[in-house]
């Protein structure tokens, strides 16, 4: 499915938290779709970069589909994308009549939620109205499109890293997209294979969604995927973008990558003021244990990632420092532009294969 | 899908190798079929058991279907199953054969593979011609019939233990049901539960099919169906089937079990004598990494069982005293009746409840 084109991304009064992280993936940068605005009512007038991280983006937040069209008429969007990952993947009211809204206007739908559009009603009828189409980025994949694990992996002598994270919503992505950008910048040919939806919708080439295959399949995906971009790309470095944590209650993940996917190493994300694994009562393991649990798989860590939300400035150099010496590797802030002192590790690496 | 009755199983040469797993388990019990007999030409005129076991258990194997038919007429199925489970699913063209053979007679067809009978043109033909019907078991369950991991699990306050293994097809879900078994005739009121085809195909009331469900709802249905176990059967101790291995390339498992499903006591199936994953050149991790590991998963390996195969008498007794002395476990045959010898131990989990 390639498809590419001009954007609207629409939020639904989730802009600020972890909900809206597909929109937030797409603003931070997408090849796929070029970005016009946010549809948020909750923050229409601001600038969604601000709401997202205090940091202007030039992509401005307006209340409703509507709104967008009467007062920015000429950049009109081709795609209206959900931007929100709802728990449950189910689809709020508010946004089903934004987005029935949007197809009456002729603007194809794009979903990456649980919930099937192109399997309700409302919406049928408006394809069937309006000529429009629907992009079910999480439909369910047919067997026969899919294979699975042979081995062939073994062959694939390029290094890979995986970015794993100590429980799911936290980051991963946004760390493993930087990290893609700051290998490049330094000239490592680097590429990044994403395992979400989110990826999809950010245009990498190779990858496949994780969360909708079918279970016996998976090794097979994860392993296509990198003999695939190893083939076609011939790239010093493959990223691997991970899934949620190993031992997360809602859905453990993380042992298909580094095995099926014969990876060595791994940088983690991690989220300090997270007690709890997200939306449970379950506490998240130290982060010495989950090192620990990735040596079980074969692979080291060699770097910690932070995500800071709901920390000081303060607390989180504080814990860095902390980690840091307590550790024995990096522990880095990706947002402030510190990946890039993982780069001699990185071009260690890469000397060893 | 609740279907009962009388049936003939075809293992198409395989008899005698694990990849008639499928067919072993149901010759070692089955509460939702009779059967009646095996169809294999290469073992022809053979007791199943002897061939499976080396022990008779009065089912006979017959070359063909039709010879069945024509030599036992009188005890005629009404079901016919594929007892094997082929490497990536697929039908061998003899067994095709014979399942079109039965279907025209009016068998009905019932199957665990991957491949989907009811979706290829020639059984559809003959679906309609004798108005058979098709159970194919592996079928992908829709969104709607799945849910998500909630928490609920933690109000689950019988004990469980998963039954997992070092590798596939080497013998859980036997361990399993001979552990059920052997509860049961200890007067503790045990239920399993079972996670592939076969245990389906045995007739268990509560499981679900692991290997094709979609992934992001694995955990949810470990959830559901442990909790629906217990609500309905109020029993005193839980089994649960595990599926592959923790550290398998072609499809690690064992995470789900263990986070999703609350649990915390495993019984460890072993085959001294595989030195490397089925089908792979994977070597397989010592036994005490693998008991280590599991305890990263907040579970407690409280005996590690045998699978024989490939080992003299003497090798499997000299192997076993020394394990039993290495770990501090007990080392158990199954199939020798020595599960009895965990009564004690599970006693006193109850107890600890």
């Amino acid at each position: 499915m390639d498809i590419r084109g001009k954007a609207i991304v629409i939020t639904g009064g989730y802009l600020d938290t972890s909900t809206a992280k597909t929109a937030h993936g797409l603003l931070r940068g997408t090849e796929r779709f070029d970005i016009l605005g946010v549809i948020d009512p909750k923050f229409a007038g601001k600038d969604a970069g601000e709401v997202m991280q205090g940091q202007s983006l030039g992509i401005k937040v307006f209340a409703t589909v509507k709104e967008y069209l009467q007062t920015q008429g000429i950049l009109r969007p081709d795609f209206c994308i959900v931007g929100v990952a709802t728990h449950g993947g189910y689809l709020p009211p508010s946004l089903k009549e934004e987005l029935l809204f949007a197809a009456h206007q002729g603007i194809h739908l794009v979903s990456g939620l649980h919930y099937m559009l192109h399997e309700d009603i409302d919406f049928q009828q408006v394809v069937q109205e309006s000529a429009i189409q629907i992009f079910d980025i999480r439909r369910i994949r047919p067997r026969k499109e899919l294979r699975f694990w042979t081995g062939e992996i073994y062959q694939v002598k390029t290094p890979k890293i995986a970015v794993l994270g100590t429980d799911c919503a936290l980051g991963k992505r946004t760390t493993c997209r930087f990290l893609l950008e700051t290998c490049q910048s330094a000239g490592i040919r680097t590429e990044m294979i994403y395992t979400g939806q989110t990826g999809w919708m950010q245009g990498y080439k190779h990858g496949f969604i994780f969360d909708t295959t079918i279970n016996d399949f998976i090794s097979g995906e994860v392993e296509r995927v990198i003999v695939a971009c190893d083939r076609q790309e011939k790239p010093d470095l493959i990223l691997l973008e991970g899934q949620s944590a190993l031992r997360n209650p809602s859905g453990p993940c993380g042992a298909e990558f580094l095995i099926s996917g014969n990876i060595h190493h791994v940088v983690l994300q991690h989220r300090p003021a997270r007690k709890y694994y997200d939306d449970t009562e379950v506490p998240i393991p130290a982060i010495e244990s989950e090192i620990e649990l990735i040596k079980f798989y074969g692979a080291e860590v060699i770097a910690m990632t932070l995500n800071e939300e709901g920390m000081s400035k303060q607390e989180i150099l504080e814990y860095q420092q902390e980690m840091t010496q307590k550790l024995g590797i990096p522990v880095l802030r990706p947002l402030q532009g510190e990946l890039v002192q993982l780069i001699p590790k990185i071009q260690l690496l890469l000397a060893d294969f």
